[in-house]
């Protein structure tokens, strides 16, 4: 016994006491590969010797960081309204500074550095939903419908958190595909809400069957109660872009079976594939007329974070709800606040992408220039990364019809599956450790998001610049090549 | 039945379906009064005549809001990154230029846009482990225990969720002071963890007592597994600032009793009153010896939103973790991997204040001027406020020590509780109530924060302009006057 008492002890929080659903989380893409990526930078930096000189992370659909520029028009008006000094500067157009005086007035003294509603800025929401009704071919929108977000991911947590509720076998259940997103299956955890898988079928390139969901949920009413469905198009990780009739299936399919339905849509302008089109879960549901309209209740979400802007780190974002039950808006709105509000200037930063310059403003020009060019750029990215994966023997990658992401299947031999077994790795992440190990390339394994028993797959952006994403390419056909005969 | 079959039907998300325990959730401080504080300023917008001109929302500690100029540098060097394009503007002065170059330098392809590591960036947490070297006068701080946070909301939420588990008598309690900030009792509520409540001791000015605390705990041992205790110092609601003595005695005492410490500290550059002064408890902690700092868990948390800056819009914070178990912190780190990163605008922020300009920067005066006359203004709006409401007689004013409110003692007469029990309301928001409709200025009732029973109160910042504030509590006076009057 020492002095005070107090003694050896253990701690009052440690693995043991601290939150079982916390633990129960996994969150591949910034798993131990990305964790090892990032020593291995440092390792770099230190001077130790390596067969490459730089680690390059295709691990994450962040643009900016794998160097595409912003949207000028965008930063400008965020520095104005940052700095509104600047206002009296003739180097700014005046478009922007009308957008940032405009944004400046919604806020709390004028100020950016002030809370708004919890919610959102009234203004900003009314934007948001005149963007959403002009997406839509007119279909009405309305602000009081739209919750803006620190980032898609903060909106979707949210759902999911009201909708979770009873114990045992009338515990909430939420259906989402595999290959997922992991934000939902550590979300589902956390909550220690029951996660209910559907697959995607990865030889009709990646479409969802309804068969499938029926399956699913029918095997789950067994052990839970299935509440939502959840649906990510344009897809991640697997790069699918669902059709019309698809979309229509899919609610027809939540009527029927009571789902709420909620559709993660921040992949919107990422459509690449000729044929493709982006529907989304709202047109289409108005569109099937008030039978349905009027019933099926939908969250849908959106982000600064991808499309053509790519501006992730400003966490700004929003979602909409149709056919919300008031009483539970308030429950939202009350959930909500307990955070304040979300970061300002990514509200600024929402209100542009959804208000951007019109054709009569002095920057229209170089706005348009600007999107056109960061959707072509991902566009050949896009066909390039399956042209190429597709020529190495052993992989096989579905076009990349949009979002930012390829998933190609691996044909791993007998012997690396076995290697991995000792390891007690999952066989595609040893096959990626080794990849990040010998070339310096970071990949997610395909056991991070998901996937059929055993296949084996890894999820790769096709957001490095041009000429990189192709040394990288390059890289992975004659990693594999050497792995296959290494292991054969 | 309909043509689709649906026919009539609940919704799937309904009050009585919902998330039972985001419904039990209490949030007065953007509750229902602030909402018909809204609902008031469209009524004077849309031309309906009040007995006042303007809604005076003195219910929340936003400083912005209340016309708080921002810090020149700090907006300065956000401008920068935002838009780097002004490195080249002679506009700009060279300590702002070479910050923001740091920064950008540290963001991922050099852009604000990108997303950081999820505990923060890098050299930000270097920052910040500085600054809080230098605060506690040496004593070490590891960049490896800086989380960096949306605000300091989030971080507390973290941590509480990390301490949650068990059920029944062995559910995680958390001790919370009454009155308290309510971010914390609703996070208890919304993770179904145990509030247990310890009163501070308004007769000795807002002071904890740990006799106090010793009663709460071994009350709540009866019914739950008290883990954690949480301190808001200086105090929101209550102005006090606690002294070196007492963060020992707390100190001493969660070892005593096995409790991992919270030390909400984002009013730490807020004590305005003589003799008063801000010990960390960090800082404390360490002095006690390595029997203490060897052993005790501890939290403590900063942000953005308050002291001289107010930048709540930025949704900056930290939190520095001691002594924490650290297979908890690989826990933590993937649990906040989940939502990405906090805002790279709000990091940038939080680097600045806690790396301002030093002596021999060009920047340094003006920081100063600004710094010092922001909290020299705080400072006489704190004592106006307690002598004005001390004058009115009814009203009981603790001096305001620290942080941004004071939390004054109504006397009610017995026929106002009496009309409020009618209305199913709280004396106190009944009071609050008639003042915003009479008055046009939104207090929040001390029901919202936590009292003794059968005691009243309100919370009031003192951020209004001074010449305002001087109305606001001339105004606050002649309303109890006549307040006690019309129910005597
Ligand atoms: C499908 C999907 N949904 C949501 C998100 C969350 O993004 P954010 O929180 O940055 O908006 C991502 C990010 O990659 C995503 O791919
Ligand atoms: C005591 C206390 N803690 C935490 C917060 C949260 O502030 P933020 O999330 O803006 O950092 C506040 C805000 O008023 C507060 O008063």
């Amino acid at each position: 016994m020492t002095e005070n008492g107090l003694g050896h002890r253990e701690r009052v929080l440690n693995v043991d006491t601290m939150n079982p659903n916390v633990k129960r989380i996994e969150y591949a893409v910034r798993g131990p590969i990305v964790q090892r990526a990032v020593q291995i930078e440092k390792e770099l930096k230190e001077g130790v010797k390596k067969p490459f000189t730089e680690v390059i992370k295709a691990n994450i659909g962040d643009a900016h960081a794998m160097g595409q520029k912003p949207i000028t028009f965008f930063r400008q008006v965020i520095a104005l309204c940052v700095y509104p000094d600047l206002l009296e500067d003739e180097k700014f157009p005046e478009d922007a500074k009308n957008r940032a005086r405009r944004i400046l007035q919604a806020c709390g003294g004028g100020s950016l550095g002030a809370y708004s509603a919890s919610s959102g800025i009234e203004v900003i929401r009314q934007d948001v939903a005149k963007y959403i009704e002009k997406r839509d071919g007119g279909i009405p929108s309305n602000p009081d419908n739209i919750y803006l977000s620190t980032g898609a991911s903060d909106a979707i947590a949210t759902m999911l958190k009201l909708l979770t509720s009873g114990e045992g076998k009338t515990r909430t259940g939420v259906m989402i595909s595999i290959p997922q997103y992991p934000l939902y299956s550590a979300a589902l955890a956390e909550l220690a809400a029951v996660q209910i898988s559907y697959y995607l079928d990865e030889d009709k390139c990646w479409s969802l069957d309804v068969n499938e969901l029926r399956r699913a949920v029918k095997a789950a009413r067994e052990h839970c109660n299935p509440r939502a469905l959840c649906i990510i198009n344009p897809g991640n990780p697997t790069g699918q872009v669902q059709s019309r009739q698809c979309i229509e299936n899919v609610i027809r399919f939540a009527a029927e079976e009571h789902l709420f339905l909620m559709a993660d849509e921040v992949y919107q302008d990422n459509v690449y594939m000729e044929g493709c089109q982006f529907h989304s879960f709202k047109k289409v549901l108005f569109e099937m007329g008030s039978e349905y309209s009027s019933v099926v209740e939908l969250a849908s979400f959106h982000s600064t974070s991808k499309c053509y802007m790519g501006e992730c780190g400003f966490r700004g974002g929003y979602m909409e709800v149709i056919n919300m039950d008031p009483e539970v808006k308030l429950q939202l709105t009350k959930l909500v606040s307990v955070r304040l509000c979300p970061s300002i200037p990514g509200q600024a930063l929402l209100d542009l992408v959804v208000n951007h310059p019109q054709p009569d403003e002095p920057s229209y020009a170089t706005f348009i220039k600007e999107r056109t060019a960061n959707l072509h750029i991902l566009s050949e990215k896009a066909k390039m990364t399956e042209q190429v994966l597709n020529t190495v023997p052993g992989i096989h990658c579905n076009p990349v019809q949009g979002a930012m992401y390829t998933f190609p299947r691996l044909t791993l031999p007998e012997k690396a599956i076995n290697a991995a077994k000792e390891k007690e790795q999952a066989p595609d992440m040893f096959y990626c450790m080794k990849l990040l190990e010998e070339t310096g390339i970071c990949l997610v394994p395909g056991s991070g998001f998901g996937q059929r028993d055993g296949t084996y797959h890894f999820r790769m952006t096709i957001l490095p610049a041009t000429e990189k994403l192709k040394i990288v390419l390059e890289k992975i056909r004659e990693f594999h090549k050497r792995f296959t005969e290494e292991f054969s």
